[in-house]
């Protein structure tokens, strides 16, 4: 088994284990039917994964969606013969043998070999036979709800240089329940997919002469980044943080002497100058911030000094890897560095914490976090840099954090970044995925690289902590993750259009557009539908554009001085506008 | 005399025509007083300026300040002499034979020949011959008030592939009168360098680690550019813009479509992925926001459409030609571009120069403008891109513009862009040169080149027109002009700092706080001093801080419940904190 796999599954609970062989299985299982029906197939790899599996192969042949009941026909086949999975040990004379024609396997035979390792083979009955350490479950028999989902293109190894293959994605779960109520979870998943919303609702857009993974925000896209952004901002300002603004390249020596030149070595976009000079645009913002606090002289007094601000990141993404908002080349996060002195760390991080619960709350989202405090692995202390006692010290500090603001958090080892231990608020996706909500990492050693100092009580030079932090992180994904969770009904004070008046006729289009106005001038984002149209066409077409509210005027509403409110869920009531004017400025200033 | 030049002084009125005379004649005094002095000196070049003249000289021997009293002495028994200047004409084989040894002239002699223009000499009496087309005035002695102000390095042709020459800078006026005052002005011009002024109050920095060029706002210099940028979408979305969200980079294809790419050639700066791609750091806007435009069908009732944001530019500076916030090579503009029909275009233009008043309105700047209607060189069309007709339409509907305003616009010809006429709203920085500040372009061409459409009244598709807009321009050379101009003493609503409380003693601290508090909560950007210093000493900090308005506690004050209040200028009156947080409060909020 290699190692990433055993430490994958090391972090796994007894059943996730099993699941996830369960899995592995049902991928055995499918390439041996794709064997089957297809002979001059050549099979490449496939993993178990979180949302099931899947398996690449090499097929001049093409297939579609329109093949899967053949497959899955197949499968079942194979899965009612109740075939034995049987583990078995060659040589690597014997595994070239088997292998032969197939240059996929044969560069599995070479890493293998290179790697020293021993070369385990796992056998369906007396059917297939592949290069495999397992874990599997005893029989074909087992795979018992399982269930082909899609087909795509994928290059070998990710990497638009190799062939592009062919994999087939699938799923299995333990009972045919579980699997039902996935395949319900994914339905939705996928009408809410956020490309199709965002393409939708307008909210943003690409295009081929700018280039893939480059996204440009519409006027409503802007609208929903700007008002995270301001409620992020202003959390982020009520405990101490102050906002700074960066370019967005530097010069290379500037991540050479912070690490980042050799640790994103492939993902550098390397910018040429006519004049000699070469740069880099900014895969990360601490370095340009470490140069903002090193411009003039500090004192104790100073400190701690928090930097934030909301800025482009560039990353150099396979085309083959980007998609959507969730891998992009340039992408807005929300980035912060604290100076501190190594006594002030605890509060800060508390202060840290504080600023995300704030937040958090704001979205609805605090509650259904988890807490993880990711250590350094005590086995591989290699694998990391700095001193031991400060390790120490830092993960003491947090474990005070847990305590005093009572996170509940989980101890991961492993999960630590290289310079230091963080604390990482986590929650699921729409796909039951773990997302990194807000991450809060204690830094020993990026201060001391760029020779960072401040003057001690005493008058002595010393070298300050840093503390890097986001709390919402990428913006791109962050609006990806809330358009699926929500279906793009996003909370009042975050949608681009608050509210639509609808008069039902001509007649009342005077009137509406002096209500608009009124709406308009207390800061409220109003559009009036003076189409002519049906109403139930209008407020068709507002509930497509997940608007919170309709204002309806008949001459009725007129006659009486009051406005018709519908809201998104189809709720109706009547009232003074201004008494409406009250409950949405209300609702929007607090959050709801 | 070369076209530029002769371009440059039809543009001059009569009297503007004989300074730069005087000062070209004064600049030939010069460099013959150098050539005096410094025998082995070989002249490259020196023209007069808008601000005096300089002259650049290749010699071994450093020249400093502590030379320039030995320098105009010379200069002076030159002008004494009364010595007349005289043009002469020759071929292209005595000019070889003057200026042998000498590759700088060698280098113009080459240049005149392949212009096959006339090679004309101007003499000083027997002493100096230089190449030269005038205008001079008739003698030395007319050059009665001169000063030399200041030396630098400069490379031949401001490029640094090539030899660092030395720069003399001078000025002269024709009377001692003007020159005194003008002295006194580069005297606080000087004392209020942006450079100097940015580093003591703490707005912004430059690090050699990021390279040059590249500004980093420091929180101070973060609060200026946001609550400007804010004043000025504020203005932008009352008249109709839409704010957008754009990436920093795009493929080169884009800027081969829109013709930046050949037009900025020698500025772009390009990106190289790991992918085969190679992209280009934007130079421009417009590219992207026609993307954002083409990215949905658009119906005549969507239009007018105006996108507007803050954004960095980028440019391939010289090193040489970098300097402060005015020559950058990374800067944020507000950038913006409507597209609409033919028939919106003049309501639209109104709109902007509308937006335009009532943000410079807000920083007391308006007024002191003039307008210019940069319109098209009738004697070059060859110069512009275009239908003749869409021209006469565009100047037409500016001029209707300026009538319908009263904007009593000045015709410019030859100041439009390559692809429409503009109306640029002008007026002095703090040297007297003229700076734009704001800029309406009418583009026909540039919706063409992207294949803009959107579908008319009878169904038909239309090219919409495109209309280039910037209000603020560069946030940094904004910043450094607003900071050059007031020493630093923003209004209220600018400063980073609006009030600074001030206990007298240690005594007052506690009930300090408290009111540094009050004043917070209500959104007051405020600082308290609870240094262990004298109040004349925090008082001087404060005023060397340029914060607005002190608020300074002392016992009597805590008494009577009530605070001294002591703003920029030295003025004190004492009143209740709450009538003080309504005074400003009204301040802030109108933009007093």
């Amino acid at each position: 088994m290699s190692k990433v796999l055993e430490e994958k599954l090391e972090k796994m609970s007894p059943e996730e284990q099993k699941l996830w062989a369960l899995r592995h299985t049902a991928e055995h299982v499918l390439h041996t039917a794709l064997q089957n029906l297809y002979p001059k197939l050549k099979k490449a790899m496939g993993p178990a994964t979180s949302e099931g599996f899947y398996h690449d192969f090499d097929l001049d042949e093409k297939i579609t969606e329109a093949d899967f009941p053949k497959i899955e026909k197949e499968m079942q086949r194979l899965i009612d013969l109740d075939l034995p999975l049987i583990q078995e040990f060659v040589d690597v004379k014997k595994a070239r043998d088997i292998f032969k024609g197939n240059p996929y396997k044969f560069e599995w035979v070479d890493e293998i070999e290179k790697r020293g390792e021993k070369f385990s083979l796992f056998k369906i009955g007396d059917i297939d036979l592949d290069l495999c350490s397992g874990p599997h479950v005893e029989s074909t028999g087992k795979v018992k709800a399982f269930k082909l989902l899609s087909v795509a293109g994928a290059y070998w190894h990710g990497d638009e240089k190799n062939k592009m293959l062919t994999r087939i994605y699938g799923t299995c779960f333990p009972s045919k329940d579980d699997l039902l109520k996935y395949l319900e979870h994914v339905k939705l998943a996928k009408s809410n997919d956020h490309r199709k919303l965002g393409q939708e609702l307008d909210l943003f857009c690409f295009s081929d002469l700018v280039g893939k993974g480059l996204v440009m925000y519409t006027p409503k896209g802007t609208i929903i980044k700007n008002e995270l952004q301001k409620a992020l901002m202003n959390a982020c300002k009520e405990f101490g943080a102050m906002e700074v603004n960066i370019p967005h390249m530097a010069k290379l020596e500037l991540y050479e002497t912070s690490g980042h030149a050799q640790k994103f070595k492939d993902e550098l976009f390397v910018v040429k100058s006519h004049h000699k000079e070469e740069f880099v645009l900014k895969p990360v913002n601490c370095p340009h911030h470490t140069q903002i606090y090193a411009s003039r002289p500090r004192s104790y007094k100073d400190l701690p000094i928090a930097y934030v601000e909301s800025t482009q990141q560039h990353r150099d993404e396979k085309p083959g890897a980007i998609g959507g908002l969730n891998r992009t080349r340039s992408f807005e996060i929300d980035d912060g560095h604290t100076f501190c002195t190594k006594e002030q760390i605890t509060e800060e991080v508390i202060k840290l914490i504080k600023t995300a619960e704030k937040f958090y709350k704001q979205l609805n989202m605090w509650g259904n976090h988890w807490v993880s405090l990711s250590f350094r692995d005590p086995k591989t202390p290699e694998k990391y840099i700095g001193d031991e006692k400060d390790w120490q010290t830092a993960q003491k500090m947090l474990l005070d954090v847990n305590k005093t603001l009572k996170l509940n958090g989980k101890i991961i080892e492993g999960e630590a970044a290289l310079y230091g231990p963080k604390i990482d608020i986590m929650m699921k996706d729409s796909l039951n995925n773990d997302v990194q909500l807000g991450t809060f990492q204690i830094d020993f050693a990026m201060p001391k690289r760029f020779d960072l100092k401040y003057v001690d009580q005493k008058g002595k030079e010393q070298t300050p902590i840093m503390i890097h932090r986001a709390i919402l992180g990428s913006y791109g994904r962050f609006i990806a993750n809330l358009l699926e969770k929500t279906g793009g009904a996003f909370p009042t004070w975050l949608s681009p259009v608050q509210v639509k008046v609808l008069p039902i006729s001509e007649r009342q289009i005077e009137y509406a557009t002096e209500e608009t106005k009124k709406l308009k001038d207390v800061g409220i984002r109003v559009e009036l539908d003076d189409r002519n149209e049906t109403l139930s066409a209008k407020i068709r077409d507002a509930q497509n554009e997940k608007v919170p509210y309709m204002v309806i005027l008949g001459d009725k509403e007129i006659e009486k001085d009051e406005v018709s409110i519908r809201n998104r869920e189809g709720k109706n009531s009547t009232m003074k506008l201004s008494k409406f004017i009250d409950i949405i400025k209300n609702e929007i200033e607090n959050y709801q």
